[in-house]
């Protein structure tokens, strides 16, 4: 599996992995209804933002983002998005994104990298943070409506880099 | 003084206090270099945020903004903005416009408020909010870089509607 930074021609590959994601409603805080367009806006929005791919035997099987948590006097906070195709679930493809995206993060002079609406039911993404050094710094209550449990937590993850 | 929804005639007497707040670059998480056009877009955005202007004597004399601090399934939760021009510092502004837009989200069917990067040096607007019955859930290590005091950390701030 190779990863690397995404190009606009990736795009048509990616967009089925987000529109599943998002449509699913149970680990973003997206509108479930996004569009194409607003998607691509979103996941592939350029400088400051990165945006990567996971490449499996010539197949987009996964794809992450990196951004500024905040702009300006906050910009050297990062903030990253991780998406798996639900058909390659389990092998690995979110652990490897998110090595790969911490070191480009702080190759990029990031100081730290915060997660600020991690569903609390998404239990296996919550494991694999906290793997790699995340802490939960706080649940804010109730903040995400879940389409099968109802109102739920999400966790405000950081770690230093 | 009265408090009412901003109008797009509005703006220009909305731009010197945005302008002057992000320029300080010490409580705001944006680009002190925002533009006009910029600062309208993000502090006027129109629906589902709202905008709003303290006026007193004719003169608007400070500006809140209140949106859903996330799209989609964490949209029931609110998040805001106040600025206060500095020359009508100290005389509650702040403290009403927040009474104001707790009350509008109230009434808007927001389940909770949330402040995502409260500057923890800014300790007037912390006890205002404290006095509002938000609590600190967290506070982001070194996530701000102040102009005066380098890193320092951001409080996530939250009450219930």
């Amino acid at each position: 599996m190779e990863i690397r930074e995404a190009t606009a021609a990736d795009w048509p590959a990616i967009w089925p992995i987000v529109r599943e994601v998002v449509a699913a409603g149970d680990t973003y805080t997206w509108d479930p209804a996004t569009t194409e367009a607003q998607a691509r806006a979103k996941w592939m929005s350029g400088p400051p933002a990165r945006t990567f791919v996971a490449v499996d035997g010539g197949e987009v099987v996964g794809t992450a983002e990196l951004h500024p948590n905040q702009p300006g006097p906050g910009s050297h906070v990062a903030n990253a998005g991780f998406m798996v195709d639900s058909r390659h679930a389990g092998r690995g493809v979110a652990r490897a994104m998110c090595a790969y995206v911490l070191d480009a993060a702080r190759a990029e002079g990031y100081r730290a990298m915060q997660f600020n609406a991690v569903v609390e039911t998404n239990t296996r993404a919550v494991a694999l943070w906290e793997a790699f050094g995340f802490d939960i710094l706080a649940t804010v209550p109730e903040a995400f409506h879940h389409p099968a449990h109802g109102y739920v937590g999400l966790h405000i993850m950081h770690r230093m880099l």
